[in-house]
């Protein structure tokens, strides 16, 4: 069963990707070429991709998205093992792992962010968290394309996994006493522990983590968004990984 | 013309800023209580605010947004004069500076990351530019009512101003020399400008700027949404204040 993906940008980094079957690009016979709309014609006829003009109520099914005229039948995205992924060699690398994250924006404003930050992988449970699904893809602006997806059973056996295998576990807390920038993340394989937007990391993760930390907020507002927390968290690791 | 705000947050956070008139609190019957629930309806007394228990029909019109079953009818945000803004006191301050942005979650979460961070005012032109709206609401997470919302015809004279009054303008420009944790933002009010997701920071801005900033990416893909850059910039602020 195909997956379904929409909006240039995700059809775009599908096709520069290459690593997962596109069946059929469909294009409305409405939209107004651009160079975007260019590109992926160009990139589907190197590829031998078929791509079909239909008419505006062949979209009438994806209304719920913003499909730009645009969409893609693909493969679904292969999950990759966390045993395979712990095999291969990682230096100075870090992989974030989302315990609980329940809406597909946040997901894919997570896995983009993180390509952006060199992260080597994301962790999702298989239960109990938002899987990728099309709204990912295209909140992911084709990052999807760029970083394995590792899905597991019990995240704290993934935990215990990266222990075993010498990566340092950091966990996000709101009522955590260190902040983020005060962990030096160079010269070690970490993981970052993101929660749900409201329950946060569970007890279990939080038990196992090497480091506990918060961001500090200026107001006494203290509610921010899961991938802004991300961001500032992961390009502050990028920063020391640079300035070094 | 009353606005509609949705979700429970939304509502809550603007019943404890109290400073826009609510008109009333619409509750659906299909939603069972819980502690949030009982929070608004206990502020609503409080404040001689009415809310009705209506029939989930009634949240039709509303399907679009996720409601989560409880909307308010208050009266629109309102927006502060830049001037106004300039002759109050500010002492290592910052504005954020929005320049095309389109998209309502985006500006929603900028606003949310924005209070977080303690910025003092988010200034948007009244053209091109998504515009505070009910999306916005939602997706602030009633952030929206704790920081000003500084609405001008022109950003270039803005900006002139910000520059007339000594405040610091920071721009970011995805190719530029210096990277964003290479300004020292201590002992100075600054303006950062965050361009639109395909454009950026239009010329005339980027020409006023005192800095012109990139966030350095890992990974051969710069394509950051701008509400996750803002927070790795902003956040690198906070940690260089609270580090001084």
């Amino acid at each position: 069963m195909d997956d379904i993906i929409f909006g240039k940008n995700a059809v775009t980094e599908a096709l520069i990707a290459g690593d997962r079957e596109i069946n059929k690009i469909l294009i409305s016979k409405n939209i107004h070429s651009d160079a975007k709309l260019n590109k992926i014609k160009d990139l589907a006829r190197e590829n031998g991709i078929v791509f079909q003009f239909v008419a505006k109520e062949k979209f009438l099914p994806y209304a719920e998205y913003n499909h730009q005229g645009v969409i893609a039948q693909i493969s679904p995205i292969q999950y990759k093992d966390l045993d395979d992924f712990l095999e291969e060699e990682h230096q100075n690398a870090s992989v974030v792992i989302l315990d609980g994250i329940e809406d597909s924006h946040n997901l894919g404003a997570i896995i983009r962010t993180s390509v952006c930050a060199g992260v080597a992988g994301i962790i999702i449970p298989s239960r109990r968290n938002v899987q990728v699904n099309a709204i990912v893809e295209k909140t992911s602006a084709g990052a999807i394309n760029h970083i394995p997806i590792i899905k597991v059973n019990s995240l704290v056996n993934a935990v215990q996994k990266l222990k075993n295998s010498d990566w340092w576990v950091v966990a996000t807390d709101a009522s955590a006493k260190d902040n983020y920038y005060d962990v030096k993340y160079n010269d070690m394989n970490f993981a970052l522990i993101m929660g749900a937007e409201h329950a946060g990391v569970s007890k279990s993760l939080l038990k196992l983590s090497d480091f506990i930390v918060k961001i500090p907020m200026l107001k006494n507002f203290n509610s921010l968004n899961v991938s802004n927390a991300l961001s500032a968290i992961i390009f502050e690791t990028v920063r020391q990984k640079l300035k070094n």
